[in-house]
């Protein structure tokens, strides 16, 4: 894994780009290029068209499109902003229009996945894919919440593959550490590895932890379940398409997981406080080596 | 269960109040006592006298000692804000010396098992055992962090038994309705079933998951991670006393989301997205009935 810090980078710019699908990251990430003169036109593209007129009305975005018009010229960066589930499609559709050379990249919160997709159905020709994931998520949506800062200081994980032309992973890093994020470069199978237990487990777990706390008790629910929870909420169809896409790395630290609760159970059953105070001086090693 | 408003009591007053165990919470009551001339003396008691010295320097104590000196005059009040393990035998250590009307409350996070040491060592006599907990958990420690507000919104639990008198269940319901807290009355057994899914559950999880998630992949750790395993941080020895004397209950809620993880498991190893989509939803569902 190679560390990239903000500072490594030229100062980059792009004559357009299109972002597909304006949200409160693809919002963001058109209000961060547009405010840091990075770019002077950025096309959102989108099926609600509602949405994209109060994403241009914010200055999110220049202009706007539900399809993208063949006869349009592509732009030099195409960012895909959409559910785990449609990204490869997206990316497939652009590349197959590329005729010019073109550099795509992606938000996914999974990449292995996505990149089998793209490489099976690749049309060759002179465009280029390189997967990211900006580590940025927040409980908010929509770009009415848009934050030209929403990167400052975030970590995002760019994914090329072996075949990947520098100057286009040099392209993509560019464009997050211009928006202010840290960039961590790695194998899509290392991220999504890397992700089921950051991310995907802490999901499941706050989700099964909120769905069997029983209703009559959570008047109770101080800031320890609120906490423990919070990211139970929000939209779950993002995260099932997420599950779907890593399920045997899930699995694999779901595994761990009940394991280890297993091990408590079996300790709160014999009454052997050794066990329980060695699980929670392990997480809490763990949990204050992380700053808040 | 029943609720009370800060609003239903008249204002009370005490001629003096001690405080066992001055940390954050200890700190705070006295603290909020005195800004809001409940009482004029607050006496705190504990092992370290460096620390009640600037508890009393803090404003959260009039006057302090190591041991309670039995030619002193009992207080009106006596807050035990010890760890759990150690709430019984300081309650008890007060009755036996009680010669006159003196109610003892405590703020530990379990009741049933401190009930039962304090009825089975009770000396009879005039005085009163009547246990709370602040729901007011922090991640802050030490009288440096006493704060005269903690307790304003907040939920405090108070479990009178059957042969608790009137007077001593309004009197520390006082206590906490003037320090700006929700009263909630319930039985000692009600709150520990309730605390085991509320509380101690999520508290167990956290520190499951912070233990299994592998160093490596910390520096990915974004905010879900850092939410869901925030209270595995802090003081293991506090939360070792509350497991050992909650472990039934906490076995029950345990066994519960080990089902649901099991059941996930076996869907993920079937691909079979309904199973993970209804876990996400009822995760989402419970979770968004409760403001953050």
């Amino acid at each position: 894994m190679n560390r990239r810090e903000p500072t490594d980078s030229a100062m980059k710019s792009w004559n357009s780009v299109a972002i597909v699908g304006v949200g409160l990251l693809g919002g963001s990430i058109g209000l961060g290029l547009l405010r840091r003169q990075l770019t002077t036109r950025v096309i959102g593209i989108g099926r609600n068209e509602t949405s994209l007129r109060r994403a241009r009305d914010l200055g999110a975005i220049t202009e706007f499109a539900t399809e993208w018009d063949h006869e349009r010229e592509l732009p030099d960066l195409v960012i895909v902003c959409t559910p785990v589930g449609t990204v490869a499609r997206i990316v497939l559709e652009f590349a197959r229009r590329a005729n010019d050379r073109v550099v795509i990249t992606d938000v996914g919160s999974t990449k292995v996945e996505i990149l089998q997709s793209i490489a099976a159905g690749w049309p060759g020709g002179p465009a280029q894919f390189i997967g990211s994931h900006p580590l940025a998520g927040s409980d908010k949506t929509g770009p009415e919440h848009a934050d030209a800062n929403l990167l400052q200081g975030r970590t995002v994980v760019v994914t090329p593959e072996t075949a990947t032309p520098a100057h286009a992973t040099d392209e993509v890093t560019s464009l997050w550490t211009e928006l202010g994020a840290r960039v961590h470069v790695m194998t899509a199978d290392e991220h999504d590895r890397a992700l089921a237990w950051v991310s995907h487990l802490p999901h499941v777990v706050a989700a099964a932890l909120a769905a069997v706390t029983p209703i009559e008790h959570l008047p109770l629910a101080a800031s320890g379940w609120r906490d423990t929870t919070r990211i139970a909420g929000g939209d779950t169809s993002l995260w099932s398409q997420i599950v779907a896409s890593n399920r045997e790395n899930l699995q694999f630290t779901l595994e761990a997981i009940q394991q280890r609760l297993q091990e408590l159970n079996q300790a709160l059953l014999h009454n052997d406080p050794t066990i329980w105070e060695r699980l929670l001086n392990e997480g809490r090693e763990r949990r204050d080596s992380v700053a808040d």
